[in-house]
This record gives C-alpha cells, sequence and structure tokens, in this order.
C-alpha cells in the first residue's frame, strides 16, 4: 500500500493539509504523535480571524473533529525516521511501523528550547514547566516565574496571573519582543513584576522548586519556573534525507512549499517564515497539499 | 490626521490584516465599500478548517463582528486612487473624501470576467448574473446554463442544482480546473448536464433572457446565465502609483507581501498567488500587516 501524501504532523499546518488532501482526493495518512500542536499550549487566542478569544484546545478540537469526520486515516505514532528510494519515501515509526508514500509533508512544528541550567532536568514536572497552559492551574495562589520576553511569554505570565499571586517575567534583554498590545497589557498589570537585563543561572529547590538565582546573584523565591526562551525545529527525523534548512535548522522552501527533494514538502513552523501564526501555518499547509497534488499527477 | 495604516479592501486579507492591526496598536483605517469580500459569494465553504460546512456570509459575518468588536475605524467609500508624496499615501474616494496614511495594505480582491458576447449586458439582471450565490434562489425550478470550468463555475453548479430543476455547464476545454472532489460530485449528478468543447456566442432573450448560442451553432433554452470565466484583479485604482504588476495585472509581491513602493503592501486574490484560497488570503493579510508594522517603527 502507498498513498499519495503522507503528512507528519497534526498542528495547523498538517491538520490543514490534510483537509485539502481530501478536497483533492489524494489518498492520505497523517502520522503524529498528538494532534492539535503548538496551538494547544494558548490559553487566549485573540487574533484568529471571527473568535474574539478561544483557547487553543478549544480551536484546535473544532480543527481535529473537522478532519476526523472526514474520515481520513490518522496514525498517532511517534515518527523516527523519512527516507526516499527510487521515488518512494519510507517512514518509520518508533513502534517499527513503516508507511510508504509519493509525496511527504512536514509539519512537525517545533520544541521547546532548554535554558540549560542547573536544576532545570532535575525540578522537570517539579515545579519546572515548558507550558504554562497545561500546568498553569497547578500554581494557585503561588507565586511563579516566566523566564523570556518574546510573544509566548508574554502570553504565559498573562494567563498565569489568572492563577499566582504574583508572576515575575525574567527577560535577557531590555525591550520585549512580542505583539505591543500584549506588552501594554502585561505592564499595566499589578500582580507582574518584570526584570529586564538579567539570566536565570540556577534553578534551587529540594523536592520542589523554591527558588532562582540570577546571574547577578539575587535569589528570587518562586514555586513554579516557566521557561519561554524559544523553539527549536523538530527537524531530526529527516537528517538522512539531506534536506536544506537554514543556519538555525529551519526547513527552506520556496513559495510553494517545496523542499530540495522532489515530492517533499514542508510547512509551518517547522520552516523558515517571519510570522509564525496559526493563521500562517494553516495556508502554508494548504498550499503545501496542492503542490502534493500537482506533484501526484504529473 | 495621518494614520499608521490604511487598508483598501474588506475581504479575508483585509479583514485579517486589521486584526493584526489592532494587536500591534497601528492608528488603523479600513475603506471598503463592502464588508466580507468574494468570500460573501461562495454558497457552501467546506475547506475552511474548524467548519464542515458554512456559508461564505456566515463565515464573513464572524469576521466582520470580530473587527466591529476592536471598534477599528472603518470608512465605507468607494476608493478611486492612491497617491504617494513625501512619504504619505493619500487615498481619495468617489465623494472626494481624502485619507492620509504612512503606509498602505491594498487588499481589493478581484473582480468577475465578462464573456464579452452579444446580450452580456443587455440582460444583467435579467437572467444574465455574475454570483450564484446571490441569485440562484431566483430561478427556482428554472433551467440556468453555467459557463466555465473552474472551481467557482462547479461550485455554482453545485449551488443551482438546489433551485433549478436543471444546470447546464458549458466549458471551453475538455476538462475542468477544479477540485477533483468537487468534480467527482458534479459528474455523478443527474440534474447536471456537461457540455464541453463550446463557447458562447450570444445570449438572446426579450425582457429575460431565454436562450444562449453556442458556437456550434446550437441552440439552448435558458432562463439563467451564470457566467463563471474568471477574474480580473482589482487594480484600477494604482495605476497613477506604477505599483509593479503582473502579465495579468496581479500586483508582484515578496513573501513579507511588499510591493516595489516603500510603505506599499499588498494581499490577498488582488496579488499573483497559486491558490486563491480564504485561509491564504487571510495568511497574507497578517504577513502585510506585520511588514507594515515593522515599516512604521522603522
Amino acid at each position: 500500500m502507498i498513498y499519495d501524501l503522507i503528512i507528519i504532523g497534526a498542528g495547523a499546518a498538517g491538520l490543514t493539509a490534510a483537509l485539502y488532501a481530501h478536497r483533492y482526493n489524494l489518498k492520505t495518512l497523517i502520522i503524529s504523535k498528538d494532534l492539535g500542536g503548538t496551538a494547544l499550549e494558548a490559553h487566549s487566542i485573540e487574533n484568529f480571524p471571527g473568535y474574539k478569544g478561544i483557547s487553543g484546545i478549544e480551536l484546535m478540537k473544532q480543527w481535529i473533529n473537522h478532519i476526523k469526520s472526514l474520515k481520513i486515516e490518522i496514525q498517532q505514532e511517534d515518527v523516527i525516521n523519512v527516507e526516499k528510494q527510487n521515488d518512494i519515501f519510507t517512514i518509520t515509526t518508533k513502534d517499527d511501523k513503516k508507511f510508504q508514500s509519493k509525496t511527504v509533508i512536514l509539519a512537525l512544528g517545533m520544541k521547546r528550547k532548554h535554558l540549560n541550567v542547573e536544576g532545570e532536568d532535575k525540578f522537570l514536572g517539579k515545579g519546572v514547566s515548558y507550558c504554562a497552559a497545561c500546568d498553569g492551574p497547578l500554581f494557585k495562589d503561588k507565586t511563579v516565574v516566566v523566564i523570556g520576553g518574546g510573544d509566548t511569554a508574554l502570553m504565559d505570565a498573562q494567563f498565569l496571573v489568572n492563577h499566582a499571586k504574583k508572576v515575575y517575567i525574567i527577560h535577557r534583554r531590555d525591550d520585549f519582543r512580542a505583539e505591543p498590545k500584549r506588552e501594554e497589557q502585561i505592564k499595566k498589570n499589578k500582580k507582574i513584576e518584570i526584570i529586564y537585563n538579567a539570566n536565570v543561572k540556577e534553578i534551587k529547590g529540594k523536592d520542589f522548586v523554591n527558588s532562582i538565582i540570577l546571574d547577578n546573584k539575587t535569589e528570587l523565591k518562586v514555586d513554579g519556573v516557566f521557561i519561554d526562551v524559544g523553539f527549536i525545529p523538530s527537524v531530526n527525523i529527516i537528517k538522512k534525507l539531506k534536506v536544506k534548512c537554514d543556519e538555525h535548522d529551519y526547513i527552506t522552501v520556496n513559495n510553494k512549499q517545496e523542499t530540495n527533494i522532489p515530492g517533499l514538502f514542508a510547512a509551518g513552523d517547522i520552516t523558515y517564515n517571519s510570522l509564525k501564526q496559526i493563521i500562517t501555518a494553516a495556508a502554508e499547509g494548504a498550499i503545501a497539499t496542492f503542490s502534493a497534488f500537482k506533484f501526484n499527477i504529473k
């Protein structure tokens, strides 16, 4: 059994790619460990047209239901390798299942960057988290710190004030890299204290986190540490394929979402694009499928 | 009063551009005669993620309500000219109102192409229509013809069978240029008769349309003629600006939605892009605003 199209990943890009694959009558398989992607971590999305405010979980639930209603085949598996031989791609999962296809769309998104400081690994799940939307409610009336200064960090801080009694933001620069509207809201919020030009050197605790040490030696008493220092693209599985990437490992694509490998397309946050948004990832997914469709009928 | 950003057009691209402009705190004005754009003509959208099937009118109503809830200024005016002097754009409307801005996003979309045959202008609104979703219900139990073979033509035929007793499709080629899923549905429908390799030479009638003449001299008795032979970009208003366009008059943009004029961006169907979809137009609107934001803070 050889599919017309296998989509690896099921976030905004992968799900939209699948939706278009259905419209184009491609024999399609989605392989993804989880459904919904990075959008699931957003507690309140206010910049997707049509929704004044919706959680990422709610929005993605609608998309997933849409895909499931079309009876598109989904394998919830962890892909570990993609190879190409004689114009056919072979995808191997962690459980050593193999799937074959004429075209592939990589829509694996990104993973959270680590701080790489002492205590980070030790206290993971014991006060250290990479997902405010997932773990924030556990810190009711506690003191937490968000590390980072981008849009995700600020959005997470906004979410955490609904639960914690105090939220610190530690940012290594002296200005944020976020939507001005969000920055304005953050600066007005009395439960949030911003510490600029600082780096975390160590996360301390006993069974659970109880403080962080900054590079100026300040010790801040905190119960939770949310690490929001950026993302890295999830490109491990394609190492053998020699897919062209930029210096930050984002896959290089043209405006048809084509990679340097014929029949291999990429969409969403795994590609280089300036705006990492649900709406742009979705559009890239649609375009990637259109290109895969044209490749299939060649 | 000089705006940071004026968005001309309020379809999927313009509305999303406005939504992002709000997030970026830009002093923004939307100028558009109508709200909702070409999407309004789609009677059933099945390829926008999250909606199993929704009319263009319903979907755009949600987007328009979203924008209105943000109190973004909208002028429902017909723009007739855009000029630039000393880094400031001046936009003139039909009523001779003038608005000024540091940046402009052109999101005017496309207009329907005409067939340019005898009877087309004479019977406009008397049996000739360019919008099935608007006028289809007027042809209950009548015989209508759709002229064209693209996705819009086939979608319109699918809509018209809900009202008319018979729908012809006249297509100049011997295969359609539409989503295969739709093509399959069309070919199965017993109320639809397809005539390939034919062109309409004349639309005849008295007070209303009563037949069309094909190039092989066949006369078909019909009550309604829906013309779906494509679109042309709405670029008349920027003639004086010398905006770079391709050979079909679509505006040339890079992956930041920048035109050749600094501070002037374009998004959606008015630009060259292979996939003219709501999701891609919306993404382009978001990217155009991000570029306008960066231009404003330079």
